[in-house]
C-alpha cells in the first residue's frame, strides 16, 4: 500500500529530494547540504506541494543551524528560507515550529540544539505521513462505491512527506476496493498533474485518464464526475482555500452543476490568522513557465505573460475541507474556530 | 492594417499553407499538390480554424477534380476531404458549395469545369476575407473604449483566409484607437493561443498578455475582463456554439460574474440543420497532444488520455453571436431563423 519511491529523506547530513522538475521521464535525486540549497530546491520546485515544502524547510532550518556561528546569522537564514515561496502557509508554519524548538534548547550546547532540531524535523516529516493516512481514512468516507473522481495538480506522495493529501484519499478509496476511476487535470503551467499525478496513478495502478484542464468543465456538466477532490496551500479562517491555479474555475463549474467539491489539507495548512482568502499572497512566477515547456518554445519571445501560481476558491464553492481532525463543513468559520480550539470535528 | 504574412494562397497549382504546427519559432510553408495532401494538412492541423479549413478544402476539391478521371473517383475524394475533421461545419459547407458548382458545369469540358472550380475556391477565400472585415466593423461596436478583452484559441488571419473573426474584431477595435488590452488564453492542448494568437498580437502591436487557460477565471471574477470575444466552429439553430476546448468553462465563469461573452462567426459557420449543440460531433484527437509538447514528453507513457478538441457552450451563456449580417442576440433560435431566411439583423 506504500509507494515504490521515497521523495523526501534526510541521509548523511543532506536533505535528499526526488527531483520533481524532470519527472516522469527522468528519476533523479537532488542532495541539499546547505539551507541555501534547500531554499533553491523549494523556489525552483525540485520539491513542491504545501506539506512537502514544510518538511523540506524543517530540514533546511536544521542545516541553517549547522552553518550558523551565531543566532543572528541563524535567524537571517530562517527568514531567507521563509521567503522561498509565499503562498503555502506550511513553509512558515514549519519554520516557526523549528524556531520554537531552537528557543527551548538555545541555552544548551550546540550539539544538543542540533540534535533537538533534527529530531523535530524528522517528527514533522513523520507526523505529515501519519496525518495523511488519517485524512485518507476520513476522506474516503465521502467517496461512493464506483465513483469517478476529478483531481487537480499533484497531492500525492510527491507533494507531502509521503502518501499524500487528496491523492491519499483517492488511493485509500482505491485500496478499499471502491472501484473508482480518476480524471487527472494536467495542471498548467507546471503540469504537475501530467508529470506527477499521472505517474503516481500509474504506479498505484488506479484506473485513470489524463485530461487538459479545460476538459474538466464538460465532464462535470455531463454528469461524468461524481466528486472533485484536491489539495490546498493555505486555508483562511473563513474556509477560503488558496490552491493551485485552476482550482477556482473548477469550483465555479462544480457549483453551477451541483458536483461535490472537497479540499484535503492537514490542519497545519489552515492559517487561523487571516480572516479570508483576500489576505493570502499569490505567488507570480516566471514567464518562461508559460512560454517554454522543456526545451520547446511555445510562444513568441516578445509576448508578455501573467503567471500566477495559485488562485483562491471562496468557501461558498466548497462542500467540505477534509483534515486529520475531521471534515470541516459549513458554517466554515465556526467549525474552523472549533478546530483552532483543539476540538475534533 | 493588413497582416505581414499570408497564411493561405494558391500558387502554381498548389495550395500553399503557412505551417501552423511549428509557429511561432519557425515560419515555413507547406505546398499541397493533391487533395490527399490537403486532407492531411487539415487533419494534422498545418491549417486550422473553421473558416481556413473551409477555404483550404475548397482548393482541395479543385485539386481532386484535376486528379479524377471519372465522377465516382471525384465524389469519393470529396467524401475523403469532408472527413478530415468532424466538428467545424465550414469544411462540409465549402465542399458542398464546390460540389454545387461542379454540378452546374459537369456537362462542359474538363477545362471549363476546372476553371469554374478554381474561380469558386478563390471566391470562397476572398469572400471569407471580406466577411471577416464586415464582422470586425460590426463587432467593434460592442467593444468599449479602453476595454480589456479576453480571447481564446486563435481566430486571426491564421484561422481564416485572412484578417480573422474574433481576433479581427479585436484588431479592428485596436486600429480604431480604442486603447484596448488583450489577455490571450494559451489554449491547451495545441497551444493555438500561445503559438498563434500571441504571435499575431505581437505582429499587430496590440498591448497584451498571454495566460494559462486557468488564469482567466480569477481575472473574470476580479473585474479585470470587460468582455470575452472568441470564435466558433459550428453554431446550432438554437445558438449553441461548438468551439475550441475551454470555451464552455469560460462561458460558465462569465455567466457567474456577469461578464459579456461574444462568439464571432461567419454565417457559413451556422449549421441550420441541427436543432442544438448536442448534435454537433466533437472530435477526439490523439493522446500525444496532451502527453508531448514538441519533443518533450510531459506524462508517463502508460497513462490513458481523454482529448476532445472542442466543447459546446449553451446559448444561455452567450451574450451575442457576431456575424457579417449583424449580431444575433436572444432569442437566438428566432433570430437565427431570420438569418436563415435571408434577413440582416
Amino acid at each position: 500500500m506504500d509507494e515504490s519511491f521515497v521523495a523526501l529523506t534526510f541521509v548523511d547530513g543532506a536533505l535528499v529530494l526526488l527531483d520533481q522538475r524532470i519527472l516522469p521521464t527522468t528519476v533523479a535525486y537532488v542532495h541539499c547540504h546547505t539551507y541555501e540549497e534547500v531554499e533553491f530546491a523549494i523556489r525552483d520546485m525540485v520539491v513542491r506541494g504545501a506539506p512537502a515544502i514544510g518538511a523540506a524547510a524543517a530540514y533546511g532550518v536544521y542545516l541553517a543551524l549547522t552553518q550558523s556561528s551565531d543566532e543572528q546569522t541563524f535567524f537571517k537564514a530562517l527568514d531567507f528560507l521563509a521567503n522561498a515561496r509565499p503562498t503555502a502557509v506550511n513553509l512558515a508554519w514549519a519554520i516557526e515550529r523549528m524556531r520554537g524548538v531552537y528557543e527551548q534548547h538555545k541555552k544548551l550546547a550546540k550539539e544538543a540544539q542540533l540534535a533537538a532540531l533534527l529530531t523535530e524535523a524528522d517528527e514533522i516529516r513523520n507526523e505529515d505521513i501519519r496525518t495523511n493516512k488519517e485524512m485518507s481514512q476520513i476522506g474516503s468516507r465521502v467517496v461512493p462505491q464506483g465513483a469517478t473522481i476529478l483531481t487537480h495538480c499533484n497531492t500525492g506522495a510527491l507533494a507531502t512527506a509521503g502518501w499524500g493529501t487528496a491523492l491519499g484519499v483517492i488511493k485509500q478509496a482505491h485500496y478499499e476496493g471502491k472501484q473508482i476511476f480518476v480524471y487527472a487535470d494536467e495542471t498548467r503551467p507546471r503540469l504537475q498533474g501530467a508529470r506527477l499525478t499521472a505517474w503516481e496513478l500509474v504506479e498505484a495502478k488506479i484506473p485513470s485518464k489524463l485530461i487538459a484542464d479545460s476538459t474538466a468543465a464538460t465532464l462535470i456538466r455531463d454528469g461524468k464526475i461524481d466528486l472533485v477532490i484536491l489539495g490546498g496551500d493555505r486555508v483562511a479562517a473563513n474556509g477560503d482555500v488558496a490552491n493551485k491555479l485552476g482550482t477556482f474555475a473548477l469550483s465555479v463549474i462544480c457549483k453551477a452543476y451541483g458536483v461535490p467539491f472537497y479540499s484535503v489539507v492537514p490542519v497545519s495548512t489552515i492559517d487561523f490568522s487571516i480572516p479570508d482568502g483576500s489576505h493570502i499572497p499569490i505567488e507570480e512566477r516566471d514567464k518562461s513557465e508559460v512560454t517554454h515547456i522543456g526545451q520547446t518554445q511555445v510562444a513568441p519571445s516578445e509576448i508578455d505573460v501573467y503567471n500566477p501560481a495559485f488562485d483562491v476558491t471562496p468557501h461558498q464553492n466548497i462542500t467540505g475541507i477534509i483534515t486529520e481532525r475531521g471534515i470541516i463543513y459549513p458554517p466554515f468559520g465556526e467549525n474552523i474556530e472549533r478546530l483552532r480550539n483543539g476540538e475534533t470535528l
